[in-house]
Order: structure tokens, then sequence, then C-alpha cells
């Protein structure tokens, strides 16, 4: 069987910026990942967004300046790291609805997840729900559940009432801001302790 | 004598792309790891370089067209992902001596490598000798104890010789090109087989 590389030098892209999350959930994450770390908890980061550079000028000798370049598809999720031992990888959502939009999260990434889960990984998605100020914690395995319920079915988005029956929903603080492995803990750690 | 004032809405970054590793190797590697992804052996992805964007232009409806960015230093490693069910996390470079700079490597970067060695992950550092067409992968502690033991004694590098007692020699082929698993099985895991 012959195994199919892309060809890496065409990487074709016609990509606007996906909006995966707005500012405030982003730099919240960011901040809660920088507790973590400070606290010697967990090294998680978020992946820089992938650009396409085409053109560099040099206009100073010490400074490169990309003067053409595109967004491009992430490739997997934003956010992954090592946690109790365990690689651990998410993707962060936000929507303005009390439903969360199929539309807002690529099938490649749903798989990308569900693989992690496989091989003996920590694998889900944070939803944020501006509306209601509510953020949930659902496993990828239950929400491709729900999302192979959806697509047979038609529903093109699950609405916040199931998800906040199936996921959990993660305390909003201060420091961490989103202390989401608390919610970890309980999921993928069978004692909870550490 | 002209007075320079640092302009607040731009941060400050001087670096020109930093010179990690060629395109040889960074394609190899690639390729490297989308044949263990294609056998679904390991899920490791390369890390998109960090880019500052300043402007975008929007020529097109569909398309934003990034006309002002510079890099930016990599706060963490190139390579990271999941294997056997644990986190592995890598740094990729190359040389043209027959000795490795220290200069080639960020103290941010082995710091980073170690705290995933102490978090139970698996850390190590790949290293191209472009001029006996060799590569090695160091084991992130065994790395830094020459580092550590070479900034102490004055050395500023450490030689092609002493890397091929202390580090592992990998493998050239085809598919995969750069067979680093082979060398991570007898290195992390005692039995070798998966």
């Amino acid at each position: 069987m012959k195994v199919k590389y892309p060809n890496p030098s065409i990487k074709v892209n016609k990509a606007t910026k996906p909006k995966t999350h707005g500012m405030l959930l982003e730099n919240s994450l960011n901040l809660t990942n920088e507790y973590y770390r400070n606290k010697n908890i967990a090294f998680i980061y978020k992946k820089p967004t992938p650009i396409q550079v085409v053109r560099v000028d040099y206009p100073q000798r010490s400074r490169a300046k990309i003067v053409e370049a595109y967004y491009q598809r992430a490739s997997t999720t934003d956010y992954n790291g090592i946690y109790r031992g365990k690689y651990i990888d998410y993707e962060a959502k936000e929507t303005n609805n009390l439903s969360f939009s199929f539309a807002h999260i690529f099938p490649h990434q749903i798989d990308h997840l569900l693989k992690i889960d496989e091989h003996g990984g920590i694998a889900f998605i944070i939803i944020y729900f501006k509306k209601v100020d509510e953020i949930y914690l659902i496993d990828i395995k239950t929400f491709n559940k729900l999302y192979q319920h959806g697509l047979e079915g038609g529903d093109k988005s699950i609405k916040l009432d199931k998800i906040s029956k199936v996921g959990f929903k993660i305390d909003l603080g201060y420091t961490p801001t989103i202390d989401y492995l608390k919610i970890v803990d309980k999921l993928y750690f069978a004692s909870g302790d550490v």
C-alpha cells in the first residue's frame, strides 16, 4: 500500500482567520495555564495560529518583516500539554447562542481528539456560552455521540440544556480564572486526588 | 545624539526567524510524523512558528491578508504529541560542525523539557550532524548534565564524539525517514514491545 503524503510545498489555504473563540476566552485560558505552570501543576500551552508566510522583507539587518502571509486552518486543536503524567488536548469554543452549532468545530478536529482518546490521552472540548456566562467541559466521546446523533437526525447544534446535562460546568474564579483541571481530576482520574 | 523612543504599540522583537533547523530536517520529521499518524502509531505534530501579526488587510471579502508581521521566539519546543499513552516533547536542531553549540538551544527550552520529564513525559533533543549525515536522540536529563557541566567548565559546545556515546543514533530510511520512535521504545519503554 502506498502511503499518500500531501505535497508540503503547496499548502492551499484560502481560509480567513478561523474565529474559534474571542479574546476574553483565549486570554482567560492562557492566564489559567500560566497559573498552572507557575504552580508546577500542568504544562499546557496554546499552539500558535498557523500562518503561511509568502514574502519576507529585510528592511533592517536584524529584523525580518513579513509582508505577505495568510492564516491557515489549524491541523489539530488549540491547546495541548501534560497533566499528572497524561497527555491532554482540547479545543475551546464560544457561542452567543443558547446552543452550540456544529459549524463551530471542524470534523478533523473531532477526529484528532478521538485519536488522542484512543491512544490514552485526555481529550475534550470547552464551550463558553457567553449569554449565560457559563463554561462547560465535554469529553470528546460524549461530544462525538451527540455530534453523530445530530448528523443522523439532521440536527445542526446541541442545546445548552443538553450540554449542561452531559458536560461539566467549570467554576469561574480569579486565580485561576477557568479552573478546568478540577473537572479533569473528577472526570479522568478515578480518585480525584493528586 | 538621537534619543530612541520605544514604540509601545509594538512588542519589541528583534529576532529574525530562529534558524533552529533546515528544511530537509523539518520536512523529514514532518513526513515521519505523518507516517506514524497514518499507521496509527503516534500523534505528534510540529507546532506552527509563532508570528506576531501587526496589520491585516482585507483585499477580498473571503481572505485576510497579513501585511505586517514578525517572527517571535517559540515559548516551548517544536514538536509534541502522544505516543503509547505518554506525552512526548522534543526539539530538533542541526549543525554544520562536528560539535553542537549551546548557542543553538535556548535555556527556556531546556527548562521546558526538564519540566516535561519531571511530570512523567518523554523529553529529548534530536541533533542532525549534516557533515557526517548522522542524527542522534539525546534524553533531556543527559543533555542537561552535559550542558551544565559545559557552562561550569567554560565549554560552549558538545563534541559529536561525546554525543555519539551518550546519545542514540537514529536509523535513516525511506518510510519513515527518521525512525526516532524505535529509539524512544528502547530508551523509555522497558520491554521495547508495544
